[in-house]
């Protein structure tokens, strides 16, 4: 049982290969995704016309689906490119983002579930909560606390759906049938930017492009992205500039600082 | 009769409370609006479709509605959520950008107002000159000269249509039918940053979700947003870190600033 | 034959004239399109409902067409405005963003450039081979290298298409007929960020809306924005800080910078 992981290994495969990674994801954060993507070395693409949403698939590496400003229409084009992406053999994130907070949210993620393969299930504990089918009300898009467990519910999503599950927060959860991964970089400013989670998603769709283990894939993605925020935090005056030099420092990112910086606990695995 | 407000006041209450504010708004600056209700403390929701808009309103605590990029259809959705706040008794912004670029905007502008209960109608000099019934061509969705009187257009607009008006500009005017409030806060570099009309009206929204008296809430938002704006100009090397240190300003303004800086005179009332 | 041009002139004129200039645009970078074109000096509409896409051109003088996240009801939208424009005699770009990478894109392309005129056309080497009729294959939205002289392939595109073409690369090659403009201007930062392609259109767009002659206005405007970019550079620390500075150093630009970075070259005409 290996105790931690080399992230750093993982963005070097990133830069090497600079993946496809295609979005159908929200408009609110749909640069700062594509930016992040592009920041790490890789190439986003964001196509969501039902028409063209498989063949940009046939292009891509990975599959990254946000709901955050979903229509019902723009939910059947996740379809597409999912079902494309399964054929494909490639992963599909799906960030969960807003659900609990409108039954229409709650549905078209069970659809999205039921009727295609998501690879990675994505979301803030609330949200993770929500899917699971525990009862929280969510405020918003932010992060409220979660009763219970949530490593359990975590992996007990896992298992049940097949899939990894992340659960983003103070400490990261990162779940399969197989075990648990904790992540715990990053900073509270993360939470006061808009986006932050948004990216993270890509962020994890980009790594899981050039590694097949999906917990390690992820694990490795949030560190890296976290650590940036630690050293942009310092450099910064406020969210705005903080997150300006998040995307600098992600950019610049080398092996010395991650492998100093990292804190990445396997709990099982 | 008050010749100030305590524009602090009402920051720390929305600091405190952290309301929910919802958007149906134009994909030009949504993410700025997002980020900017974020930096004031509050938690910003952006969802159009119409199956969710009234779900969603019902955890906010305010509606922004911006028709910068309107479609019919949007402008439907927009209505869906009007009507969930009205019944809830949350006040409604309307940011009537564009109004006098095309008869659709005009037309769809007075569809929302004479549908709905608008609360609070925002716009610059020559938008809410057009949606008075002034004869004024836009140029494009820029500030331009408003022949007359606005104080007295702004007011008769409000006093029609039971509203409080904001016309924003090198002075803001917000009227109702009890006064007028002049907020002279600002500087001219705002109006070479896309997006800092749309931001006032989320920031006039995330202040009207903690106090009822929206000639007030809208005074005092615009003085704190535009007090940031100042602090912001000297750390400026043009208008992209200018409005990067609008956002890190206003994250961190603090009381002794705002009285400091505040420029707000209460004209009638 | 001229062997240089006055790109600051044209500028200057940008600056004096203030033009409208409306957009058709992608959901990714709509944002940093409408401020780039501010911060020129000009004004930005961006309105995409086909009700009123024939009344903004109206009022504009120039229409920019970006197929980023490209929709067949898009397309339709944007037939309205080009048609407008074409009765207008204003000049339409079409930045063919992504062509070669899905049979929609291919399709749509064509259907615009049959259906409509379109006086500039605008792409990376990769995109502007595939509208040319090579067989490129896109890797996403980034430049690829394309086999065969984008020289000729560039004029022979503007020749049937009767319109400048603009290939955008480390040497950027504006073609029409008469003769073949290179602009040598820029670095490799520009391709790390989201956004510069599409900004670039945005630009050329706002120096055509004052210049009939559409490949001297294209040159000139390449250059004062590559120009922005090369002041940009030393000032950055990553591919975000970066951005920022272009914006700020284009805002503040001035003839004698303008006079001693400008790279421009006229190979024919």
């Amino acid at each position: 049982v290996k105790t931690t992981i080399d992230a750093y290994e993982l963005l070097e495969r990133v830069r090497d290969k600079a993946p496809v990674v295609h979005h159908l994801t929200n408009w609110v954060t749909i640069y700062d995704c594509a930016q992040i993507v592009k920041t790490l070395g890789a190439s986003p693409v964001m196509a969501h016309a039902p028409e063209e949403a498989a063949d940009m698939t046939n292009i891509a590496s990975a599959v990254v689906l946000n709901i955050g400003t979903l229509t019902v229409d723009f939910i059947e084009a996740m379809k597409v490119a999912a079902r494309a992406a399964n054929r494909k053999r490639i992963p599909v994130i799906l960030d969960v983002c807003g659900a609990g907070a409108t039954s229409l949210r709650d549905a078209k993620v069970l659809e999205l579930l039921d009727q295609t393969k998501i690879n990675i299930i994505k979301g803030n504990a609330s949200e993770i909560a929500r899917v699971s089918g525990e009862n929280v009300q969510t405020q918003g898009v932010d992060t409220t606390d979660v009763a219970g467990d949530l490593k359990k519910l975590a992996q007990s999503l896992a298992v049940r759906r097949h899939a990894t599950v992340v659960a983003t927060g103070k400490v990261d959860v990162v779940a399969d049938s197989t075990g648990i991964t904790l992540i715990k970089n990053g900073n509270a400013l993360m939470s006061r930017v808009v986006g932050t989670g948004c990216m993270a998603a890509s962020v994890i769709g980009t790594f899981a492009a050039v590694e097949a283990d999906y917990r390690l894939a992820a694990a490795a993605g949030l560190a890296c992205y976290e650590i940036a925020a630690e050293l942009a935090m310092p450099k910064s005056q406020g969210p705005a500039s903080f997150k300006q030099m998040l995307f600098d420092c992600l950019y610049s990112l080398d092996r010395p600082t991650v492998e100093r910086l990292q804190r990445i606990e396997i709990v099982i695995g």
